[in-house]
């Protein structure tokens, strides 16, 4: 028995990829066109996935393994999946979050090199029971981003970690968008966020008549 | 190729087991008779794994789900286990630590209802690299513990759904016994601390004589 539910979206991307802006684009859009949405992000999004959130962005903690690092973004994932995402899914409701499995993939396995299946077994919580209905995928590359950007984020640990490793990102995106084509979109993302918006319209246009 | 190492011994038991008081009688013996034994706790023991331990135990924290908090104790044990346990007993000290992977087990398996496959997946880390080579667990049933620990007042502080969970505890560690007899001792903890001691002594003396 399948009870009615929401579309879930996540959003996915390097670092200034134009994610945050595109964002709030498609908060303008559904709240023009009526749809009731939530925006969210990852990690976080609740009192306790903020809590944990602080300690995996906190550059005093660069001792922090890989694995801990990926552990502490299932755990996050976890908390909002059952006490935030669920819970609107169920209630009708369209929740767009801003990262999500994905970047668990592209980052930590892609990028960190740690096992693929490590981290679909340790989210499994989340794969289980509740996959997006629809991933955009901002395609730019990380030179191109930090260009339009004008460099990292000096308090950030994630964002100072090199160009080789956002490179690394990039490729993870590109293999995940080949390995999931039915879920991920890849969205152009260089050049007049109007015409990038124009876009992502398309792909919310034809979720939503779905 | 094995490279000499130290030996990892666990402490594991119910609350009000006594695996405080014997913990520091070991420290005590251990110093006496020359050998280098570190001891730590978990969750903790690092100072990101001591984060993690602050937002698991923090009594604010009441929302956290069941998975999220087995994910917080498996990203703070991948941590110690890193940077601390595993050097340590490269560099050939005996390392003792009050609470390991079994808790996870009997806490989050046992008594929470989460699947033993899933607490083993997202331990991988600790249990490729770093298992116990003993593990002594303090045998005292949660009703003999907690009438030591304080008597009536122990009934009024633990509700009837408390010492029904303490029991699944207790019951999970019994069964975690009989699965990995060659590393898990039980030890009878009723009675004299002496007493309770000189059997912790010859299972120790048994190890390092190995």
């Amino acid at each position: 028995m399948q009870t009615k539910r929401g579309y879930f979206i996540t959003l996915e991307g390097c670092e200034g990829s134009g994610k945050s802006t595109q964002s709030e684009m498609l908060k303008k859009y559904l709240a023009e066109i009526g749809v009731n949405a939530v925006f969210t992000r990852e990690p976080g999004g609740t009192p306790i996935a903020e809590k944990i959130r602080s300690i995996i962005l906190d550059g005093n903690n660069g001792a922090m393994t890989d694995e801990t690092e990926a552990l502490l973004y299932a755990a996050a994932r976890a908390q909002i999946v059952k006490e935030k995402i669920l819970p609107l899914l169920c209630d009708g409701k369209v929740v767009v979050c801003d990262r999500y499995i994905d970047s668990s993939f592209a980052y930590q396995a892609y990028a960190r090199g740690l096992s693929y299946d490590f981290i679909a077994e340790i989210n499994s919580v989340a794969m289980k029971t509740c996959m997006p209905d629809l991933t955009i995928f901002f395609d730019i590359t990380p030179e191109a981003a930090f260009r339009r950007k004008g460099g990292a984020d000096a308090d950030d640990r994630i964002e100072q970690s090199g160009i080789a490793f956002h490179n690394a990102v990039y490729r993870g995106y590109k293999s995940l968008a080949k390995k999931f084509p039915e879920r991920i979109v890849e969205i152009d993302s260089e050049g007049d966020i109007d015409e990038i918006f124009s876009r992502v319209k398309i792909e919310i246009d034809k979720l939503l008549r779905r």
